[in-house]
């Protein structure tokens, strides 16, 4: 893409409004701008990330047996009177009326919605276990929405429920949403930390939030640096025993600022470490606390009619984009994990009225493209310094600048925004280093 | 896919409320199912669907350079007042009261957002041409919700919008959509004829809608048969002028009823072609309609502050799922265009209780999978009769069948969904047709 054309309205000047690393990153890169109250577009380059973690959300729902399907936005009010959770809900949910007068609302949650087509289509255990998912939009009415994306009315979640015939089985499809979650957020490029957490208006006994260490997080957590030896990226087998795995990542010490007691804590102090995280994932294994009141339930293979045991498993989707710049940004910008970046390369021409350079760099764009990189080209007429600026703000993995000086010595200057380590090598090398 | 694991609840009976075919096969093959009315959950089978045909319409966006972005679904009710469209959009239009009294709405379309970001970013004739559009629910309050997801109530949409200095550049703009649009209807298997258009309550004075024929489509349509000798699949580049072939497309008759006047018809009737037809997609050339109210205007060349112009560009994504439908089905079921099936082969296993023929079947799906073939596997227990059938319900293009009688002679049948055409052949040579 050249940035020529691109829609990328970056900013020099941190908008006031914004409290937190995140939010500020977010707007001055421009990936987001506000609607309305905790509503937000996502421009060009936000949406490219934002389509990206999604995207290693869903394989690894996939990977873990979940199905895709889509709920609607909008829901009919029935079934949470249903539930019993209408009025629980309180004014966090954006209660509506339609035009012939049925009480309607823009979904928070789906345990009531996937129920209910859960009950009028499966009524065997031969049916059993089905994880289902979608990757959605909710609203949540927050009385004082703030922090950009990390606190929105407006978000996009993938929340899954599964449904089993014992409680055995169901404990077992929340091992599988556990372990998918720590592959996902590994994948995500993050150090996320599960602890062991209350249910609020989810409801059940069994439940953990995932929480990403970043040192500007939203709470102070606390955990026993044994996790530091702990692999993420378990490759178990779908009828593997995922029971171990889930009790070793338990076993070990975590707890947020809420429940954790300074005197009162079984970690060594030299073990313990103190950090801030934020919340992105949070799993729950509730039984029949749906399936009663719904009437969800099938025939086992007894003849005997059971109510179904579920679970639910969100991810905030459009969260986590607040979250990785919070974990992965530094005092010139974002700095990206490649797995979710929204481009590659950045290729700067560094002087573009220079006709040999501006030859150089179409050729480096048209091989790099062509080779299947992702390359944001700099072909504007602007200063090596503000461009230099610019690629630090919106933290692609590698900046590749071409000029004049170093094409006279059959060079170009490849710089990871990670490490900041640059060197000079040749265009093909360049080429070879970013392909390989 | 094993059929066995896979959430797809297809129905043997018609369901009453459904009158037209696509809402009857999407009931009957486990695409969707309804949570109010005019309001769909899409399950699995349908969302790869709709997932297929909006990156299809994705890949002609981007193709003609427009460039993704993502509005919310929830607006601000400022932005249309200001427009002057709040009170005129009527009770189609969902109102929405948060809980701090503010008055919102959920996007019917978005020109007034789109529109209010635009004049916040761009101040200068040099970032323009700018196409921006968005793949989104949108919700439309119908009074009478029906025909499944061809008259929703949410519904997903495909948006664009151009900016443009000048009228000229915004009728290139305006073209550019226009071919992006036949290829699009090309490419998802569809014969779609372009027809002059009322521009209702978007506004300007060019419009066409795009009418795709089916023998149970939603109206009557008359086109001259010339269409039959135009090729949509238009293999323009970034710079060339499209104004001819606009021209051509254009030129030649083509009327809804609403319009065409038999007796004053321009077309001989030997080359009048009668038809049905749905319109699947609506492009809009409407110049300072939006810009000069909201003051969306940018410094040109010549150093004067101009309101741009701009045109609007939509396509009913789920809406197409229907059409496909009513364009691609016979009496046994759906006949998927390969472009978006949800599968591409439906490979059953005639005799589940011989193990050699399930051996056979397994190591089918096995080498199909491992090509990179989609195959939703019917591992189950049922006759061969219902199979097949559910098979011809759900359209997959290819449907492999494997049975003991045809291993005893080495061979497998392989069947085209479309032209009913059965060969038996070795499963090597199966597996070569189906990857080829």
């Amino acid at each position: 893409m050249r940035l020529s054309r691109y829609f990328l309205p970056t900013l020099k000047e941190t908008p006031a409004e914004a409290q937190i690393a995140s939010h500020r990153l977010m707007l001055r890169a421009g990936m987001i701008r506000q609607g309305a109250a905790g509503i937000y577009s996502w421009l060009p380059l936000g949406l490219k990330v934002l389509k990206k973690i999604e995207q290693i959300v869903r394989e690894e729902q996939d990977r873990a047996g979940a199905q895709e399907v889509l709920m609607p936005t909008i829901q009919s009010s029935d079934l949470w009177v249903e539930s019993g959770r209408y009025d629980d809900y309180g004014k966090e949910m954006l209660r509506i009326e339609d035009r012939h007068g049925r009480q309607m609302l823009y979904g928070p949650t789906n345990e009531e919605l996937i129920t209910d087509i859960f009950r009028k289509e499966i009524k065997s255990y031969r049916d059993l276990p089905k994880n289902l998912y979608h990757i959605q939009w909710k609203f949540r009415d927050e009385i004082r929405p703030r922090f950009g994306v990390m606190r929105g009315r407006e978000f996009l979640m993938k929340d899954a429920y599964s449904f089993d015939l014992t409680e055995e089985d169901g404990r077992k499809s929340y091992n599988s949403m556990f372990v998918a979650y720590l592959r996902t957020f590994a994948r995500l490029g993050l150090k996320a930390i599960p602890m062991r957490a209350d249910t609020g208006p989810i409801g059940g006994d069994l439940s953990h939030e995932f929480i990403v260490i970043a040192d500007t997080g939203e709470s102070e957590v606390f955990f026993d640096k044994a996790f530091d030896a702990l692999d993420p990226m378990i490759d178990a087998g779908a009828g593997d025993d995922l029971q171990p795995i889930v009790d070793e990542w338990t076993s070990i010490y975590a707890a947020t600022d809420e429940i954790h007691k300074p005197d009162n804590c079984p970690v060594d102090a030299s073990k313990l470490v103190t950090g801030r995280g934020i919340e992105v994932g949070h799993i729950f294994f509730f039984g029949e606390k749906y399936s009663a009141p719904m009437g969800a339930s099938v025939q086992g293979p007894d003849g005997e009619t059971t109510n179904v045991q579920m679970g639910s498993y969100g991810v905030g989707v459009s969260r986590l984009v607040g979250a990785i710049i919070e974990a992965c940004h530094d005092a010139d910008g974002i700095v990206w994990p490649e797995s979710v970046a929204p481009f590659k390369v950045g290729l700067m021409n560094l002087r573009a009225k220079d006709d040999e350079c501006t030859a150089a760099c179409d050729k480096m764009y048209a091989e790099l493209t062509k080779a299947g990189v992702d390359v944001l080209y700099d072909d504007r007429d602007q200063s090596a310094g503000a461009k230099f600026a610019n690629m630090d703000l919106i933290g692609l993995p590698w900046q590749l600048a071409i000029g004049p000086r170093g094409l006279k010595n059959g060079v170009v200057e490849l710089k990871n925004r990670g490490s900041g380590e640059r060197v000079e090598l040749s265009p093909e090398d360049a080429v070879t280093k970013l392909t390989g």
